[in-house]
């Protein structure tokens, strides 16, 4: 059912709430998507959330729960026993059961898990804690189904039915051997087609793609994206299967780095959002916006050098603007082309040598072109060819260098494993104000006594 | 299969087309993913590639066209005649047939419709013809299962076998009435878990979230990502079943939108990646790059009104890329946070009123620290009051205006349905550079002439 959240429904929800209305609760969310509770929670403060969710069936106030926003959910759960909190774990897919169990103090966690009734569920928890959050272990969910290699079809359509209310979304019914080795897959929909006994042996496809546990996200990601996959099995290292990760989850890791790369590009530090609290988004803003006032009081501690240059000939000063502002551009456009090529993590044959000698054609032919362009409108607008002359050869050299540079910071930070998109920000532009005034300044001294 | 491509794969390939070596083509690609033959395929020439293709299986040949990147594709068919693209057409699911078919001219795409000899695929086409292609129905494929309300559980077994050679992925059976309204879904588990003789009407669920198929991809995007869906059913406005838009082309869309973002925010124009020409990445960088230059002379002309000041206090000149650089980092992290609220699409119930209170308060709080901090140091370096003064309190004040031209443009812009992220880029910097220098000079003139 698609319905849409009126801020009348808020308010009738919030009377309900005052006078303990369970039916109204109950009667109008019976029919919403957890997805649209949400919604609804989000307007309503932490008591009268837990109100709500006290109403509603465990099974989707454990859906509910798995879906919640991190901070928030954090900060809800605090207000809850261990007790409580294992009574809705136990319901959870092991995945969202594990990145709740995350956000809890190491104390709370044991007290969680011991409360967990459900043996499976809590094995299997216990087994994905081992796991970095970031990585295809940390990522994958214990449900799925399995066949044996000897099994017949007779057999498998029986644990198909058996396994079918645990699992979701079954998508493929993996095949292994009796050591748990991850041999191939089977669809459901050939199982259907086969006879009822056919072994599994003499229909399954080798045709699988795996993950090993210890690869990252961003592998995860482009290995799902580059064969259109909606799951993919995760092995260990001697090839068992371990887990599954669905492209449910793929997607929201996408839009984490989406908005995680927005934000190191924009010199954001933490991820907020405009709902958050002034202080958390000033200090989210603050760390770079003091970097570049540090790089800014440098630029002038730099140009104090030429102050007597300026003094003689004030009309230098008019250009620094162009000068920065072009060696941002250059450096930012730069670095951008070269982390999308990093991050897309795309088999490359080709040598550093041919590639630096592309980043170098293109900015010489931009280079070239704005130069052009500043030396002629200079010239025109000031009357001084030496001017001119200064202020096209110091934008051409700062084009060139700030090229070189926003390609290469990022490809020497991917080597250092560091996430090469911290470059991309108020970083590249601080580092080509100072490099561009620098070569602005020389120019001009250069030119003007000859 | 998971196979690594070498440089010494791609030799032996070379050296087999040479010698028209149709087996090792064969053998070695037989157990390859598409997506794999297409890496090998981007590292032969277009006649190389051509000769590949036409070795392959028809099946395999469909899909590597399907997957192909648009540019690549678009190039390596005007090779072909209108004959052979329909055969390979008549192969495709009818999402990408279509996708294909809008990369042709008006003429050839006439030709090669004429061509295909599947009539139900040609009627498909023609349907998904009709849409945008960055709407709902553009995204959409023909290819679905649905059942009627009045059919039984064996009657709809038998219409999944039937339909599962065309449908790659069910993932669920949509329910219809007999004039096709989208009444439902079933699953095919729950067919299976049924008593072949139970009507639809008995099982079926009407718990289902379609969409129209005028709405806009990002609402397409938001819509899957809300509700974990794998799969959404496109209706028509009177309810009718039209298609389906199933994750994997999301997926597509979202990683197409992210690119799409930072090119907006580095100013790039076009779409370009490190292996285009460098040409077209020239082109596609110089843009923004002269907008950037025309502020700089913008800017220089502008601070020309105060050359006399600048001759006689140099000292005002050093601090010009402070301010410039502030403003454009304040400006681009206020554009940021704001972007993503409004991409994000969630209700917001709060009125603007109280959003821009706390865009001012987050303001002030920065404005007044980075403005403490440039005083101090700007005293202690300088040792000269008024000049401290001068910079600190043009510094506040740029900072304040900064964050409210970064919230406020990219509001305007969605109020006019341009993508917002425009402003994200060198729009905001160049004119906060602008904005920054006004409020510098103008506050110097006044603070001195005291």
């Amino acid at each position: 059912m698609q319905v849409e959240i009126t801020r009348e429904y808020i308010e009738q929800v919030e009377e309900a709430i005052e006078r303990q209305d369970r039916e109204f609760i109950l009667s109008t969310m019976d029919e919403m998507h957890p997805a649209d509770i949400i919604t609804v929670l989000y307007e309503l403060d932490a008591n009268e959330s837990r109100y709500v969710l006290d109403q509603l069936p465990a099974e989707i106030g454990a859906e509910i729960l798995s879906d919640l926003d991190n901070d928030i959910r954090s900060e809800f759960l605090d207000k809850f026993t261990s007790e409580e909190i294992a009574r809705y774990i136990n319901l959870m897919h092991s995945d969202d059961a594990v990145d709740i169990l995350n956000e809890q103090s190491v104390q709370r966690r044991e007290e969680v898990i011991a409360h967990i009734d459900n043996n499976e569920q809590a094995a299997a928890i216990l087994d994905l804690l081992h796991y970095e959050e970031d990585c295809a272990g940390g990522l994958m969910a214990k449900e799925l189904i399995k066949v044996n290699l000897n099994w017949r079809v007779r057999q498998c359509i029986e644990e198909v039915r058996r396994q079918a209310e645990r699992v979701a979304r079954i998508y493929t019914v993996y095949v292994v051997d009796d050591r748990d080795k991850l041999l191939g897959r089977v669809s459901v929909k050939r199982l259907l087609l086969s006879k009822d006994d056919t072994q599994v042996k003499d229909i399954y496809s080798e045709d699988v793609i795996w993950i090993e546990s210890y690869k990252s996200e961003n592998e995860v990601v482009n290995m799902m994206q580059r064969y259109d996959l909606e799951a993919i099995p995760v092995v260990n290292i001697q090839g068992r299967l371990l887990g599954r990760i669905t492209i449910d989850d793929v997607v929201d890791v996408m839009q984490e780095q989406a908005e995680l790369s927005r934000q190191l590009m924009t010199g954001i530090t933490e991820n907020v959002e405009e709902d958050d609290s002034v202080l958390r988004i000033s200090r989210a803003r603050l760390p770079w916006l003091i970097i570049g006032m540090v790089g800014g009081l440098l630029a002038a501690h730099f140009m104090g050098f030429y102050e007597d240059d300026i003094a003689l000939l004030p009309a230098i000063a008019l250009f620094v603007p162009l000068i920065t502002a072009t060696g941002g551009n250059v450096g930012i456009q730069s670095s951008s082309i070269i982390i999308q090529t990093l991050s897309s993590n795309e088999v490359m044959f080709d040598n550093i040598a041919q590639r630096m000698l592309k980043v170098f054609l293109v900015a010489l032919l931009n280079a070239f072109i704005i130069s052009i362009l500043v030396f002629s409108a200079t010239y025109l607008f000031k009357q001084d060819f030496t001017l001119a002359m200064v202020v096209s050869v110091a934008l051409f050299s700062v084009v060139m260098l700030a090229s070189l540079m926003g390609t290469i910071t990022p490809m020497i930070l991917d080597r250092f494993g560091i996430n090469p998109a911290v470059a991309a920000g108020p970083f590249i532009t601080t580092a080509n104000d100072l490099l561009g005034l620098a070569i602005y300044f020389g120019v001009a001294h250069l030119l003007y006594s000859l």
